[in-house]
């Protein structure tokens, strides 16, 4: 690629297709990748940007001049422009919106509340009124085709520019061309206001199956649309957010995030933790004194503290996707729970023989002190914890739901320290009483 | 709802909206919701069910007669009836099918295997040939309207059956009545084979913005068309799976399987966890001789395994995510490692001092030897801990996706143990190092 002449590639890239030269550039290095952006003549260029992920339009256009700048911004849909400029420093996004074209559309989406239907929405979209007739309406598609690219649904509005009902494209190629919109519109549809929350918007698009939904202000006149590709977006981020939250990372982690952005989004759990633990140590000092009749002990906290993690993490987990997607059935949280229960015993009482017979096996290989009660002592905690650490995982996330907290947040931080304290006590609580009395 | 009498209920729920009683039924216990469910004429019970989610739909219909049973299911979607069968035994679901009226629908599906093109793509699909003019199009679509509700693209086939193009709605909307399917159609459009998985599926449609699919055989002929709502599971599926793969589940784990599919589905990893934690136990026991001179360093263990584990986690469920999102600029990946290693050294350095803090706070309440000692030897084992688990927990997914491993199991099985064993090793040459010399 280096040693080609510039021409030459510039010829050839623009002969490729926007997706391809978009993943060619995302597997250079970023200082590379911004000078071949910058060889692009602009209009490939608009075509590349529009495909690339938002987070990275504003890394390669970072050393972009001003004129390719307003070039290319003004030839992307204002959403995607808005998006860009929202990467920048306040008084430089001000300065190129005002040379934008779409001025009022860019900057009028800034006054939105973050994660709000209004920040994300578009403000293209077909709006009729109810006494228009079908054919009048067909025209009227027409003579915008080069405005909109994909309609599916128009939206009937009335002398207020309330919105009133809604037409798909298939009814309207169905209808006799001289009926009115009013007459064949479907009145019972979907619309939100503009600060309705993003995850709310979701829910009610999915509840209802819609693919594209209106926008309304407290009016209730028509003021933007969230197009598909938004709704497949934050249907996108939803999902990740829950991951990363259980993870005990901010919700708004990126891979691509800057150092000081990483350490605030992971130090707060980091130190929940520093303290869940600390605790656990306390619990374990507290024991010093039969560690220090019989320090095998503590080669046992790390399976105990192993195995109470990972089968409340388990537990955990299901029941936070089971809650996200609405998988469970409220009326049954008893029996699920019963069955988790079950669940774990058999778990813990195969992991519990298993580690019985490997602490067995390594008496044979050092010395221990009575290692039939020490087997008998770890084996029974490891089946206790493991179905302690189970319960807890899959009550606390239901327990919270009920009590409108993100059980995914909650999750990660709480549970993971309560079944460290739990695990370490039920273990030197069994110590005690099989091992060393 | 107990008291009420029968008629006056079902009354009652025949007016209610389908989503509505559904979501009624799902609070209610399982018996009483089947009771409710079997007092519902055919007609709205089909609605009801059509709304419910799958693996609710079987379970709810357990109890009803194969009379009631032929109702629904040639009420639904074939599909959703499909679907249904498939959550019977074969020879209860062949006696079944066979009843239906769209048996060839229903009983094809089952030939394709799982999760591929073919088992989730519906028959219904609007097809005409090239020479077909807008006009007649325009009058086929009107003739099948009753068969076809959502109709956004047509799609062209020649005398073969094989498919050269696609028409969107809106396009034959806007083209002059006379010309052909032909010479408005698209012919650069997307097309699955029957045995593509349903993940390439998703990646494909997704990468071209698309929303339904058709699906093609070995021939190129139109067999199929897999949905927006087919595309729109597929996607919750696939996120799904990608968080309980990382928390040590099987990626089919569901929020009301069974106890023996709990178990299945959880042992695996809790046994591979045990093998890891047991190594580090082993560690441990190897440290015999220093945790019987100092028993208070075994309280240590569990601050150290927490933070190892929370910083592992973190850095692989971000790293995870990014690669599953397509977020990580693959030619910028060690400046991300260098980002990532900075972050945790600034963690690491402040939970440090803040564990050095309690040290020296504990010290003050109950008799330690050496305080300043086991304070610096604890907080620069927790900030090695810290950083060597947040570069492991960066560096494994990205290595596993190169060897075209799924990131997200590996992640949980190996990551976790690794760090357990690394923890305690580090901690214990820390303090051998740094309190006990």
């Amino acid at each position: 690629i280096k040693a080609g002449s510039r021409t030459e590639l510039v010829e050839m890239l623009k002969r490729w297709d926007p997706i391809d030269v978009m993943q060619l550039l995302v597997r250079l290095r970023l200082k590379q990748a911004r000078k071949l952006f910058n060889w692009l003549p602009a209009n490939p260029s608009i075509k590349v940007i529009a495909e690339l992920r938002p987070e990275y339009r504003s890394l390669l256009m970072e050393e972009a001049t001003q004129e390719q700048f307003r070039d290319i911004l003004a030839g992307l849909d204002p959403e995607d422009a808005a998006d860009i400029l929202n990467g920048f420093p306040e008084d430089i996004a001000e300065a190129l919106a005002h040379r934008l074209p779409d001025v009022e559309e860019v900057t009028s989406r800034q006054s939105y509340a973050d994660d709000s239907a209004g920040r994300i929405m578009a403000r293209k979209f077909v709006a009729l009124p109810m006494t228009c007739s079908v054919d009048e309406a067909v025209a009227q598609i027409r003579a915008d085709a080069s405005r909109i690219r994909k309609v599916y649904t128009l939206y009937v509005i009335d002398e207020d520019g309330r919105l009133t009902g809604t037409v798909e494209l298939g009814k309207l190629l169905l209808a006799p061309g001289t009926s009115t919109l009013g007459a064949i519109m479907n009145r019972d549809f979907l619309a939100v206001s503009s600060d309705t929350d993003q995850e709310e918007v979701l829910r009610l698009a999915a509840k209802r199956d819609i693919r594209a939904v209106p926008v309304i202000d407290s009016h209730g006149r028509l003021i933007g649309r969230i197009s598909p590709k938004q709704l497949n977006r934050i249907a996108t981020e939803e999902a990740a957010e829950d991951m990363l939250l259980m993870s005990g990372v901010s919700s708004e982690a990126k891979a691509n995030d800057a150092i000081l952005r990483i350490v605030r989004g992971r130090l707060p759990w980091l130190l929940t933790g520093l303290i869940g633990s600390s605790i656990a140590a306390m619990v374990v000092g507290s024991f010093e004194d039969q560690l220090a009749t019989a320090a095998i002990l503590a080669a046992f906290i790390p399976v105990t503290m192993s195995m109470a993690g990972n089968a409340g993490l388990q537990a955990s987990t299901v029941a936070v996707q089971g809650i996200a997607t609405g998988n469970i059935w409220s009326g049954e949280i008893t029996h699920r729970l019963l069955k988790e229960f079950l669940a774990a015993l058999m778990n813990g009482a195969i992991a519990g023989s298993i580690l019985a017979l490997l602490t067995l096996l390594a008496s044979t290989l050092v010395p221990i002190e009575a290692p039939l009660h020490l087997a008998l002592a770890t084996s029974l905690s490891l089946l206790s914890v493991t179905t302690l650490a189970a319960m807890v995982g899959a009550t606390v996330p239901l327990a919270l739901n009920k009590l409108g907290i993100d059980p995914a947040m909650a999750t990660g931080v709480f549970i993971t320290s309560s079944n460290d304290i739990l695990g370490v006590l039920v273990f030197f609580l069994m110590a005690t009483t099989f091992y060393l009395s």
